[in-house]
């Protein structure tokens, strides 16, 4: 039932100097993107709590948060194979500039939790796709390429939820959220993490 | 390296009370067990976002809650074969009043943290059996003895992490944790939840 609905979501494309910050300090976006892929998983039980109603909603985020730990297993043998540091979780700016604009009344409001989480999947898919790239480590190449992957399943399934919650509004919603993301990307500096 | 360390967690045995009471409402039990296994994966991913530097943690944790998530996904197909109705979370009270024994400083809390986990594992591994032997549906009963299996290694891998976390302490407080979740037992009225 999950479509491809990408065009429902144009984003803008990361600054190049992004990737040139985070090439630079490999160790601060691994350790980081354990976190993101460690938040996705809460997200996704989140909704479960939120909206144990809706069958459809329940499956999917099950499935898309056993997806999400798997990846938090893959990111956290990179970084055993790298001998790397791990590093506490900074929060995520980006993500929670993105939450103030989740509306507080429902149906409105699980519309746009499921809006922002396509937003931050896309985001994350194009950030995962340019460092697979640009990474030196085949293995490591590799790995992101498949997570950029997954993460674009993920934006889609996020897609799929919103169109079925309100199949009327949710085009010109995600339209909304995709010009206010570019805002907030506009803004940021780029940093060596994911968002 | 997660070896049997069920000796360290001796809890007083369930009531009879409590599985009359849950077998007269499974659609109560089901919903809720949904919910404690979405939990369960939350709280194996709390403790990786508050340790990240405890790479074994990190692994088992991610590991711990790729299962719970898979637990997850099985129960909400139990229910929709079922087609039975959803439930939100009512909150754990039993969960509640063991948290409520983690101490506040470390590293006692991540010792704390760990046994209390172990304790709730162990307390599910038994009731979710004692609910697979008395299920007339055959295919719920072999999905509840699987669930039971699950929940006797997850733990054993909270013993192990405490065990290593604090070699010289972690026995007597389990031994402490089990006195007092035997108390927090018969204080409770058996209601048709997993705890």
């Amino acid at each position: 039932m999950v479509v491809p609905l990408a065009d429902a979501l144009p984003l803008v494309p990361t600054s190049p100097r992004w990737l040139e910050v985070a090439l630079a300090d490999l160790d601060a976006v691994h350790a980081d993107h354990l976190h993101c892929e460690r938040k996705a998983a809460q997200s996704a039980l989140s909704l479960i709590r939120s909206y144990p109603e809706h069958a459809d909603l329940v499956r999917e985020m099950a499935r898309l948060a056993h997806d999400e730990t798997r990846h938090v297993i893959q990111v956290s043998r990179l970084m055993a194979r790298r001998a790397q540091p791990a590093a506490y979780d900074f929060g995520d700016d980006y993500a929670a500039a993105l939450r103030e604009h989740i509306r507080k009344k429902e149906p409105e409001r699980l519309l746009d939790r499921l809006l922002v989480f396509a937003v931050i999947e896309g985001r994350s898919a194009e950030r995962l796709g340019l460092l697979a790239g640009s990474l030196e480590d085949a293995e490591a190449a590799k790995l992101y390429a498949s997570l950029a992957d997954a993460e674009v399943r993920h934006r889609d399934i996020f897609l799929s939820l919103a169109r079925d919650a309100a199949p009327d509004a949710w085009r010109a919603r995600a339209a909304e959220l995709a010009t206010i993301e570019a805002a907030i990307m506009d803004r940021r500096t780029p940093v060596a993490r994911i968002h």
